[in-house]
């Protein structure tokens, strides 16, 4: 699959948004990284490009960015969802897909990263649901995929994505951008709030891996084959 | 594994009681059923022996049966939590351990399955360790496995179940009862607090299958290999 349309990934000099780049420029999938700095941007892209050659991967400040696709993705840390939400106000337009890949560790606060904060709203997506323009809609997903291991491009995955959104032509269109990265499954687990659920996974995976020095992943099993998305 | 000593299953009669009864006498351990009800303890204990010819099953009273094993199971439903675990103040003693299997879905309350309940203390296990007598440590497990996987002797099972407590010798001893039922791997998730995430993957995995049609497990994966427990 290369659709010709860029994945825009706000945030996308953190080590999720640079995973992730690097994963679809490698599935020749065009991204543009955003940040706060169009030029600390433009670095994430050359990185990316060097380890993928040839890769279509530009940086470009996160309002820019984030116009230049229908699906865009949030990579920030949950301590600058709001703010770059907020500030995403003038550059998301209605019929926008937002996937929010927020996860409410207590790190946010000085806490530790295996526990998890309230939020009001009962899950970080549903509070990026909240800060988004009308027409633009949430889809929560890839809180459990590890940085280290999308980084690491020599590394086979073989994981579930889980999937939130109260529609599931929107989950669909973000389960191919998801299963065009070779060895990740895109699985609907159902509407925008079970993202309370799913933004837990990666604390608990977070204390099994300092347990078991890992990086670990979420697969779920005994679902029948077959495309539940086509 | 044939440990000599049952395993008392407190609200032994209910689907996931049952399945655990059927596995673990299909795997030769002895196990103890306990209901309300000494009668109907008595004919679910007469049930797995008939789906599993030889197998060392008895059914007791609750209070009694909690009193034949070190390592006790509650697979109540969390409606009926509270109450067992007041019932059995009188029964336990120290140095037992308590494996809640109890998961707060908001079904309890007339709300979905697919929900969860806000428990004051944090999780449903974290309840029942506020309530056992002094002396008796609580580990959660075993609220992914579905029941009616359980029951079907000819299913074969491929899931992790992940365990929350917070010395891991506690752990250890039940994992070694978690895998004494081939095709479960037990993993080590955490301090008891982990189950305030553990037992929301229930209602997470219900949502799943109402979508696929499936009875859905967890696994990780990029856990290495070799025996956590040792």
């Amino acid at each position: 699959m290369t659709p010709s349309e860029p994945i825009p990934i706000i945030g996308g000099t953190g080590a999720l948004g640079a995973g992730l780049a690097t994963r679809w420029a490698q599935a020749g999938v065009p991204v543009v990284i955003g940040s706060r700095s169009a030029e600390r941007a433009g670095e994430a892209a050359a990185k990316v490009r060097e380890a993928v050659p040839g890769a279509d991967v530009r940086g470009m400040e996160n309002g820019e960015a984030a116009g230049q696709g229908e699906i865009v993705f949030l990579t920030v840390p949950f301590r600058a969802q709001s703010e770059n939400l907020q500030n995403l106000r003038d550059h998301l337009r209605p019929g926008q897909l937002l996937v929010d890949c927020t996860v409410p560790l207590a790190a946010a606060v000085s806490g530790k990263a295996t526990r998890s904060l309230g939020v009001w709203q009962g899950s970080a997506a549903q509070q990026a649901q909240e800060m988004v323009p009308d027409g633009v809609t949430v889809v929560a997903a890839l809180h459990t995929v590890g940085a280290p291991t999308l980084a690491d491009t020599a590394a086979a995955l073989d994981e579930d994505i889980l999937v939130c959104g109260d529609r599931k032509a929107d989950k669909a269109r973000v389960a191919r951008l998801v299963e065009a990265i070779p060895g990740l499954r895109a699985v609907n687990a159902g509407p925008l709030e079970m993202a309370r659920i799913v933004e837990q996974l990666t604390p608990m995976l977070i204390s099994v891996n300092v347990r078991y020095k890992a990086h670990a992943g979420i697969k779920l099993t005994g679902l029948p084959d077959g495309d539940h998305w086509a």
